[in-house]
């Protein structure tokens, strides 16, 4: 199940988004209201409820792990692709499809679960955790009580 | 239902975490580690599970936004509340008690939905939004194009 996707309409430079929850919407927005073409990936097609009534990118409701949703977004000429689904599985394998089988430059991983964080910049994917995000936020908030993880070290997983 | 609190064995400034999901955990480790006392409520005692071996505080087993736990606890005597559990109005009503009933110096809530965040701010609790964050790191690695959050500005909630 897919929307419909006309990828002749947007601009020979894009974004893709998977997974439409908070964070993901929000960059979807975000990206969109500067004018930069943005295709959202979700399994639920709710979820594109999130997205502005401003948004002008491309919604496909599907699983961003599939070569063929993959293939219908053309993701071979995304210039960017971020994974910020709820599932690490899920962003670390549509990770690894757009680093390794479409050799995208840019490809961004949300992982909730730190120990995994490591692993994956080594293949070239960047990650964001937002537990380590507000550890580091957090100990910026305590200057009394330095946590040291400023600098990504002193993370007590 | 509670644990076993022996307020008087631990030393006069201590830090009170409500939460213990996996950023309540690795803050009360990492504190821990660095010798500081500190008080970890949760409801669920299964949660205590993630902390380390080496966690050298206090578990209390029961809902933080309760008068009798937070008494239980002596809140009074903490030098910072920091309320992470997953729950953004748990989160808030543990700040606001904390700083309003119990003249708490530092208050820490984390909240989910970024629109709340304005508004605590202004009764002097301080928050921190993981999608705020999420943003403002992606931010930082998509040089080429700025969202605008890198200044708080731009989240296209």
């Amino acid at each position: 199940m897919k929307a419909n996707i006309n990828i002749n309409k947007i601009k020979s430079s894009y974004i893709i988004i998977a997974g439409c929850g908070r964070l993901g919407a929000n960059l979807a927005n975000t990206l969109s209201n500067l004018g930069e073409s943005v295709i959202v990936i979700d399994r639920d097609e709710d979820a594109f409820r999130k997205l502005s009534h401003s948004f002008g990118g491309i919604v496909v409701a599907g699983d961003a792990t599939e070569m063929t949703v993959l293939n219908d977004a053309e993701i071979e000429k995304a210039t960017a692709v971020i994974s910020v689904t709820n599932n690490d599985n899920t962003n670390i394998m549509v990770a690894q499809l757009a680093k390794e089988m479409f050799n995208i430059d840019q490809v961004i991983a949300r992982l909730y679960d730190p120990e995994c964080e490591c692993v994956y910049q080594e293949f070239g994917i960047e990650t964001i955790c937002p537990a380590v995000l507000s550890m580091k936020e957090i100990d910026k908030m305590l200057p009394a009580i330095p946590l040291g993880v400023l600098d990504g070290e002193g993370l007590a997983v």
